[in-house]
Formats: C-alpha cells, structure tokens, sequence
C-alpha cells in the first residue's frame, strides 16, 4: 500500500469517526470538508476532512443544484437530499434540507428521520400531509402553497399530492444527517425474520413473501 | 373553579410544559415531583411539579415494581416501561427503563423509540432480536441469557421469544421519555388516509380494511 | 389581587422560566401552549402552558399565515417571523422559520441570530446574499430562484434584492426562537454611550447624532 | 508532497472537525426570576419565576457582592458561590462562579462539582492546587498571581494557601449550578453505614466515630 | 518511524481527539470502531476510526463478554465495565453498562462516575446501596432482586452485599464512558500533598502514611 | 393554606423543574493535543491530535501566559484570549478565558462572541460596560475592581475605561472557542457590499469609503 493511499484510507475511516459526533452548537464558524480527497467514495456522508477556512470561497456555502425537481421513482417521487456529503457547506452546521417533487397521485410513503425536526414548507401544489403521535394519533390534512407543517421528531409522516397539478415541497432539518427509515421497505424489504413479520401484522406466508418481492426485488420470497 | 383547583389545573399544565424541557444534564442532583398533586391525571409522564429536595426519602430512587411480569397481552409480552409518570426518582436525570416479558413464541412486533437508544440484557431465555438500519439491512440473531443488545437511537428494532422457556429482557434508554411507535397499530391503526395505505403497501381496499380492524378495533373500516 | 388572577399571573411568569430551557432533544412528542390562557400578553414568545396533548388537532401543526407577503417597512423589506408565539405548534421542536419578501432594491441590513444557524431558501428572486466570518472575511453573491445559501450560527449576514421583481426567501433555524440583532439599531439605535460610538466607529458627534436619529426616532440625539 | 507531510497536513484538517464539541443554549437572551416572590425561601436555587424582559435593568446583571472576602469558616477558607439564587441575572445562561479566599495555611479540602468544569483564576497569593484523574494520578503544583488552573468537569480537586499571605481565586463554571461534594463531609459526615466506611477505608470502629464526630457533629457515633 | 507506522500513530492520536467530542444525539445510525487497526494500545477507550457501516455484522452490536461474573478483586468485587474499547458496537450511541458481583459481605467502595447517571438493576441478591446528595444527606438502604436503583450524575454512591449469598448488578449509564472516581484511591492512593490529606481529615502523619500504604502499595509513604 | 400561599408554593416548585436548562459533557476526563506535532501552523485553534493522557503534566493543565497585560492596539486595549491553540489543556472541556487591559480612556468596540456567554470580572479600574438585548434596549454601566458583569450568549456587548488608571479584566466563556465579531471591522472592513452599507447605514458614498479606509487599511475604498 503506497502511504499517499494509506493516508486517503485513514483519512475516510477518520472522517467516519469524526463525522459521528452529534448536532450539538458548532466550535468555529464552519467546517467544509476537504474537496482534494474528493475520489474516495463514502458510504454515509459522502465527506472528508476539512479544508483551511482560508480557503473556503462563497460557493461553498450556496447549494444550487435543486432549482429542479430531481429523479421520479415509480411512486411519483422525486427527492434530493442535501447533507454534508452533496453540500459540504452545512457540515457541523447542525442543519440539512431536502427538496421533494410529487407528480399528480404520487406520494411518499410512511417514514420518519431517527434524528431530526423536519418543517416542511409547500413551495407549490395541495398535498395531504401528516404523523402519527406516540398514542397512534394521526394529525392529517390537505395543505396548500404557502402552508407549512412540523413534523415532531421521530414520529412517522408521510405526503401525497392531491391535487391536479405537480407539487414541490421544501423540508428542513435540525440534524445534519437526519435519517430515514420508510415503513415499506425497512420492514419489508429488509429481511426479517418471516415468522415474526407473519405475526407482527397478522399476514399468511404468502402474502409476507409478495410483500418482499415488492419492496426487495433481490428477495427470493 | 375554586382557588386550590385552578392551581392544580395550572400546576398540571405548567408540568406539561416543565417536562417538555430536553434530556440534558440536570442542574440540581434531582428533582422529584411533588406527590401532594397525586390524584390529577396526567396524560403523558403522570407527573408534577418538585418537592422540596429535603423532603425526598430513599424509596424515591428505588423502583420496586418490577419483580414480577407486567400483564400480557395477546403477542406473548408484557411491558413495565418506568418514565417518571412511574418512578418520579429519575426525573430530569435523563434515563428510563423497561421490563419486558415473553413467553414462548410472544413477539414485540418492529417498533422504535424516537428519542433515545436501549440496551437490552437478557435477564433469562433465548430471543430473536435485532434492528434496521438506514440502508434498510437487518442486523438481528438469536441472542442468550446473559448477552447485551443495542438498538441504536431511533431505528426500528424487535424482539421474539425463540426459545422454550420464558424470556425476561431489561432495557435502558439514555431519555427519561424516549416514546414509542410501534408499526403495525401506528400505521395500520391510527387512521391513516385508506388511499395512502393502499399505494404504500401495494395492499387492496379490502386487505386495508382487513389490517385496519385487526389494529384498531374502534375502526369500522 | 383575586386568586385566578395571581395564578395567571404565575403562569406567564412561569412559562417564561419554562421557556428559557434550551434547544435540545424534546422528551415528549410535541407541548402546544393552550390556548386557554390567550388573553395574556407574553413578553418574549407570546406563549402559554402546554395542553392536554389529546387536546392537539391537526391545525396546530399547520401554519398558514405566510402564504403572502407581510408588511413592508421602509427598507422594502417584509418579514414574518415564525417562532411558538405565532406558531405554538414548533413548541420545544428546535426549530423555526421566517419568510423574508423584499422589493426591488429592497434589502435587510446586517444583522444575526445569537442562537442559531439558517438556512434561506429563494422561492423567487434574485438577491445578493452573504455573511462574515470570524476573520472579517466576506462571503456574499446574488443568488437565484431555487438555490439556498447557509448562514452559519451567530454570523453577521444579509439580503439585497438585485434583481428587477421582487424576492421572496423561505428561512428555516435550528432553535425555537433564534433571536435577532439589526446592526444598525442595536448600534445607532440603543442608547450606548455616545463617547464609545465615536471612538469605535471614528464618528464625529454630530455624526453620531445623525445616526442616532435616524435609527431610533425617539432619541433627542 | 512528503507522505509526513501530508499525514501532518490531513492530521490538522481532521483536527478541525474533531474539536466539534458542543456548548448548550438559551432560547431567550436572558431570564431574570421576578423579585416579587422574594420570601420565599428556597432550598437549591434560592430563586423564582421570570419576570417579563421588560423590567429588567442593568444591575440585574451585575454583581456586586464579591468585592471583599466572606466569611472564614476554621479551615481558613471563605467562599461565595454565585449562582442564579443569589445573582438572577445569570439565570439559564449556563455559566457561575465563586470567590474563594484562602488564609494562610487555609486549604479547600478535595471535593468535585458533578456538573461543570472549573477555571481558576489567582486573583492574589500562591496555592498548592491540583485534579486527580481516573486513573488517580494527581496534577497538581504551586501557582502564583495571575496563573489559571482548570479542574475538568466532575474530577476531585483541592486548594492550599502555601504562601506568606492571603490568597484570593475567582473561579467560574460552565454550569449555572455546578453541585459540590466535599470528600471529608459527604464521606464521614452524611451516614453512610458503618460497615461499609471500615471495610472501604480500612478503619477500626473507633477511627470511623472519630472521623464521623468530627465531620458531622450532630452524629452521636 | 516508516510512513505506514507515522499513519498508524496519527490515526491513534486522532481517535483520542475524535472521542473526546460529548455524548448527545449520534448523526449516523452507528459507528463502530475499525478492527484493523486493533493492535495500537489506546489509553482510554482502546479504540479506533470507524469501519465502513457496509461491514459492520450483527455481532458488532452484540456483547457476550459478561454472561458470568469477572475477577474478584480482595474487596469482593468483580467489575466488568462495558464502554466502546471493550463493546464497540456502542460507539457514539450515548449509553454504556456494567456488570457487578458481589461475595457476600462484599462491596465497592463510595465513588462517583463524573459524566453518568447510572441506573442499578439488581439481577440477584440482596444490597445495601445508596448514594449521598450535595447537602451531605444519604439515601441508602437495602434494595432486592428485581428491584432498581437510580444514582443521579455525578454523585457518590456505594454498594455493598448483606444478603447471605452471591448478587449481581447489571448498571447502566447514559454516557459512552462515564469514568470514575474510587474515594479511597483517589485520595489516600493518588500522591495529594501529605499535609493538605492531615489537614482535611485531621488525621496524623502516621495515619496518612498507612493510608497511603493500604491504597497505593507503590507508595513509600 | 391561601390561595396566594398555594400559588407561591407551587412557583417554587416548578421553578426547580424549569431550571433544568443543560451542560453539555466531553467523555473522556481531558484531551490535551499532542505537542509533537507542534510546527504546524493552525489557523483558528492551532490545534494538534491528543496525546496519550499518560503523558500529561501538571503544566498542561496551568496556563501562565497572562500575568501581565498584552500588546495593546491603538484603541488602548490589550487582550490575551486564551483557548486551546494556546492552552491545550482545556480542550473538550467546554471553557476558555480571556484577559483584557484597558488603558486610561481605551475600549473594546461593540462586538459579539457567536458561540458563548462570558462572565467579566473586574480585577482592578473602572470599566463602563454592558450589552444590548434583542430588543435594542442597553443594559450598561461602570462596573469597579471586584465586581462582575455577564454578557448574555451571543449579544452585542462593549467595555471602556473610564477611570483613571489601567482597567484588568478577567473574562470566561462557556464555550472552548466562543467566536469574535467586531462590529466596526466586521461592518466597514470586511467587503460587504457598498450600495448595502449605504441603504443599511443611511451613508453616502463617501462617508462608506471613509469608513473602509479606516477599518480595512488594504481597501482601496
């Protein structure tokens, strides 16, 4: 192992550590990960050591690739989701944001981030919008451009346009890396154990094995 | 409204906003909640406002309601979850616990706590237990008497009685009110929008209400 | 003074203990100020013991009051600002936001927030942007429709719309209630003595008397 | 570029992003408890309710009452703890601090604050100060005039005058009440079981009545 | 020293800095230390930078290392103490643990963990526990199978067993490393300066230098 | 009991829950950066990796730096600001402290520490001192040797000598690197925009140049 490289490796496998502190307030007036150490791919956060402040410019600090809606999935969803790994200005900032596109009938599925406050502000379109409290409470409604909705901490929240035209929704987060975990897919599609996921929801082997096949197509089923 | 009743009402309010303070470090050695107001119910910590430090006795601190297993319900367990609604001793000092009891083939269905980690000891018996991470891998086995779980902060974890005996489990949480949502009733049970549920889990109108009546009974889905 | 009278009285003062937590993670789901206590007029946060969370609907977590522009004053700047005075719903979540609208050639001076960072999303405009660090560095350009600039914690920063409509920007903080000190009024505009000002800005007394009127009308200056 | 170099240089990056610890805030700039329930007599705090930010004026946040030593008790020591119940104005802004003057020969016998570490400033004289750590090794030496010390949070510390006169510290924590427990009293003279003090410190009976009179008086050991 | 050894050192020194950051909210799922470089002896916690969370298994997050008691040292107590250096699965998640047993007429000594509050859970057997608050009083008494006990932050606390057989504890602590404090140790075995040991026990130089002796057998006291 | 008595007793109680506000915590006992690596130049802590904490001294936790003034400035102030790039053994430990001296008639302009809240004692002169609040209101006044005035995180605050002989005075923040912002250079010497410094400040251009002259002497305003 050439030690250019030795030192690329430990540089990731710090910035892993370094990056695993909390969203406490920051200790300088930033921090932006170092762009020279670009090439090496991370897994969480995408991100590196830092650069001399000296060296930070203004485009830095200003994200400017969501003027668009990104990718749509097949549930006519499209999101980008903008943490120190795609905005490395934000790193040690304590906040992080996502820009969410929903064609007409599409919607996000239930889903909570482990670590953050989300403040979702409707940019444009009408979207039925909610969560569900600790007591299984759902706090639900049809909102508008303009209207803004809180979603507590942790709790589950999902969205879906009902109106007649695209909607965009702009999200923001206490965490610089706020989580995600989307019912389907995590309970689904993530293999646990058949026998407890047939108890759990009171479903047939065969209904829990068309579940998996829909939300992990790896699955055997 | 007589004096001594607006007080107690304001006093119950006011905990309400006293409790919704964080989990940080305290700034006294403890903070007890005051008995006399005992008899108001309190909808989420049961609890109220201090007593005078000097007032407090040694059977504060000690939580003797958990030699036994709580009441079972129809998935094989029982739950004794101790905040300070139960044991006023922890108060303000960040931490909570739970007994958990399964016999055999009881299940606790994926669930998570919002706002804290647990470490999970197994007092007695073989469970399957395990969690989700945000990539949607499931980190889970069978783990023995004697051996220690961590469900890290806010991801989806469960746990399953595989054994042949009893299983008794004690958790801690670095939150004295870390919440719950377990999936099953919190998305099948809380009312969420039918159209939602049927694009989310790819189910039918009539396996929606299926799973609606057998996760919240009041439905007349 | 009768007895509801004093407990409401204790409540307001209260609730501004209670306020004065900091902005960590919350220990229940949500704490809406009840509203039952609206007619008194709070200092600060305008804010009131929390309620029965069973009492919670959806519309506390929705806000609808920004969905136009505010008032503008003379700078050609309108700003509603939404913390859990205007909003109780975001009550102990760590966050808020505001929704700043400038007029052509409108601007918000220098200015920042002792408790938090922000993220400013342009829904539509062009404006010139920037903050300054610690070492008195600059980092400021016009930015765009659909782009988003961070200003870290506590940093001077400001808006000027360059652009030939006008300029509307969705802000989001990681605290409930940033606060905010104006450069020019908090200097100008407080009453320091005037010896300070001229010595720290090498202002004439006349010069300083002009700013003084200018930015705080009731001076005699 | 030199492989040292280049480690040296990825080693202060990193730097940069480890220092990130965190530093809790206030929501409001300040909290003041209301004077008006002055007669209450209070056991930790001492202190009240906020009043409304309005009447605050500047000697609430100035204190005066150090200006002189206080009152010596027979280990030479005399010591004013300020914290919110005597100076309101510092009331959730996280920090407090203490007058500690020493005789000659006087000693401030090792004790530990559980909530704060300390910086110690020597206003006048030459002391014999130090920490043990976890590992039970002591740091500790003479300083003089004008030399500070820090006591990291929760970790024993002690002080002696060894100087031919007085000295004076002015010490300051980052907790509004950091807590206190001196060795000598909250070990021999808070009635701890006796078996326990013989056995924990090898004492006789007799030695542990001895130790027990001398630092609690009222005990009849 | 070879570049390759230079990387290795700095990693290590880096790791002490990036574990010194505080124990609030993790901003990844988990992070456990890398393996690979598990030959560097590391003071504290013996860790190291994170592994790619692609590689982390199941049994990272599992500990199996206290399924029976650990060695007894001559006051009959065996202490196995789970942070990140021995369990590194727990990493960043705020939380550790500890398993205690106790011989019958066995104890541990009053001492306090600066960074925890620690929750006691009595696995078997019969203890005098207790802990003293900073007015000196005690609460202490004797705590059952099944039963729990809370010691707030910081403070100091005891355990000794007065049943007629074996006890266990299983203690949790809501910080990845509480540390920890031994009174007689940190006292009388530590190296504080003789005379100020005299004068704040009032003991005599003899009875300082047994001791002396009896806690730190280095000493030539 | 009164209803007054009944309302007074509950403020009490509740306050001591309201206090609750939070300390953040390192999780080791200290990390002082290894001198080793002393040569690099560090550009805001001027900070290195831990080192081993064996390999402490008792001068690494003793700062000797400030027994005398600093250089002054053309303002008449000297200041000696301590934080780890200058005494390492404070690092992680959530503190740092400055030492300003004031000649006869010499001031520290209004500015701002982003990231803390200072306690300023006064060891010797007369200093007319204060800050403004959110509201534009200056709490101030001359504050003498032995007194002690606190500054509120994060707002605008100012110090003058007005006595007649040199002021000393000892400040400490609870933040490791509580941040500077200078109004007057930060505003007139950083590059901000001229057209935004004209509007915000109601100056014509050439007073702004003036301005930029003075405090960036490279502008060539």
């Amino acid at each position: 192992m050439s030690p250019i490289l030795a030192i690329l490796v430990v540089a990731f496998f710090l910035y892993c550590v370094t990056t695993s502190a909390s969203d406490p307030d920051p200790i300088q007036d930033f921090c932006i990960p170092n762009p020279k150490f670009g090439s090496i791919k991370t897994a969480h956060l995408g991100s590196l050591p830092c650069k001399n402040s000296s060296e930070a410019t203004t485009d830095d600090f200003v994200f400017s690739g969501m003027k668009g809606a990104g990718n749509f999935c097949d549930t006519g969803l499209a999101v980008i989701s903008v943490n120190p790994a795609l905005f490395p200005g934000i790193n040690t900032l304590g906040m992080s944001f996502v820009r969410a596109d929903l064609k007409v009938g599409g919607y996000n599925p239930p889903h909570f981030h482990p670590r953050a406050t989300e403040i979702a502000y409707v940019v444009q379109g009408s979207v039925y919008a909610g969560f569900v409290d600790s007591t299984n409470r759902v706090f639900a409604r049809v909102i508008e451009q303009g209207e803004v909705i809180v979603f507590p901490r942790g709790l589950l929240h999902f969205l879906m346009n009902v109106g007649d035209k695209p909607a965009t929704i702009f999200g923001s987060f206490n965490s610089q890396n706020p989580g995600l975990q989307k019912i389907p897919t995590a309970i689904f599609g993530s293999g646990i154990h058949e026998e407890l996921l047939e108890k759990a929801f009171g479903l047939s082997p065969k209904q829990i094995r068309v579940m998996r096949r829909r939300f992990n197509p790896k699955s055997k089923g």
